[in-house]
């Protein structure tokens, strides 16, 4: 879906001796591994894998509004005013979980859909991959939420999103970048508004 | 340090029953949770407790250039090109460790340091904070890489790591939102250039 550069194929500088799963459930796996560092020296790494892909939908419609949700984020304790994000699992095309994840926490169906970023999210200790999408030419339909969630919904001005990424008032990783994007890309007049 | 409103004092309308360690190494402990979700049914939740805060740094000289650093990032197993990042503990200024982690990866010290944002990298699972500064009136030194970095570093525009973003060559996350967000005030003169 996303044309770029292939990554470096640099070789691994890491050497593993040994993992061992430490941790599962229906979301994520943990794992420790005993390595080789890329100095020589021995330690060890936790690897949080994902089971899903992160996924991000900014929805614009003919005035440039948007669509906001706020939910309470467990781990942070706290609630968070994002883009409209789900998870869809590995092997199934993501488009496919936009799709649904649109419309169940907005209600919204997209003719139009926009690859617009892929990105990892927290390279440093998880493998968790993200990929986000700009959906235009919308249709209002009834919001059909997952009973872990407990959503609230915004329509508002993109501008007004922007805004609130700028001062932080959003703090989501997936929903600062795919917002930012896509300003630069109205900027830029990359597609037709 | 970054001025905005407070998140919504929502109440949490998750209930945690129960609570165990699951793993624990010097930069993440994993626990596993059982809990009542918002609709009130019972579920499970395996949260990622980071212990240091991710930091990252657009140094930006007089020319607007900039500093990316590569590396092998394991859990992806991939390489990757960041604006230099790293971690600080928690309850030390991330300042203090932003300006360690410039010095460490570039050999660059800096005279005047702006507060550029700050998010939660992964909020479904994890509770990561990442905070970022653009760094000005920089000095070159010699970098002092940590054991288990294998680093190298390109000195380049500023405004091709912008495309670098744009193209999606650059996937890490605190680096597309650092880059779009820095992108954003000089265009809108928002610092002396």
């Amino acid at each position: 879906m996303f044309n770029r550069k292939p990554a470096e194929t640099e070789i691994n500088p890491w050497k593993t001796l040994n993992e061992q799963q430490v941790y599962d459930n229906r979301w994520i796996s943990v794992s420790h591994h005993d390595v080789i560092n890329p100095s020589g020296g021995e330690g060890v790494y936790g690897v949080v894998h994902f089971k899903n892909v992160a996924i991000g939908v900014v929805p614009l419609d003919a005035d440039l509004y948007t669509w906001i949700v706020g939910q309470y984020r467990y781990p942070l304790n706290r609630y968070s005013w994002e883009i409209p994000e789900g998870g869809g699992p590995h092997g199934i095309d993501p488009l496919e979980s936009a799709q649904r994840e649109l419309l169940e926490e907005t209600g919204l169906t997209a003719k139009t859909w926009i690859p617009l970023l892929d990105m990892h999210l927290s390279n440093s200790v998880c493998d968790e991959y993200a990929v986000a999408y700009i959906a235009r030419d919308l249709q209002q339909g009834i919001a059909q939420p997952e009973e872990t969630e407990q959503l609230r919904v915004r329509h508002l001005p993109f501008a007004e999103v922007v805004e609130m990424v700028l001062t932080g008032e959003i703090t989501d990783a997936l929903s600062v970048a795919a917002v930012l994007k896509t300003n630069e890309w109205i900027r830029r007049g990359k597609f037709p508004l």
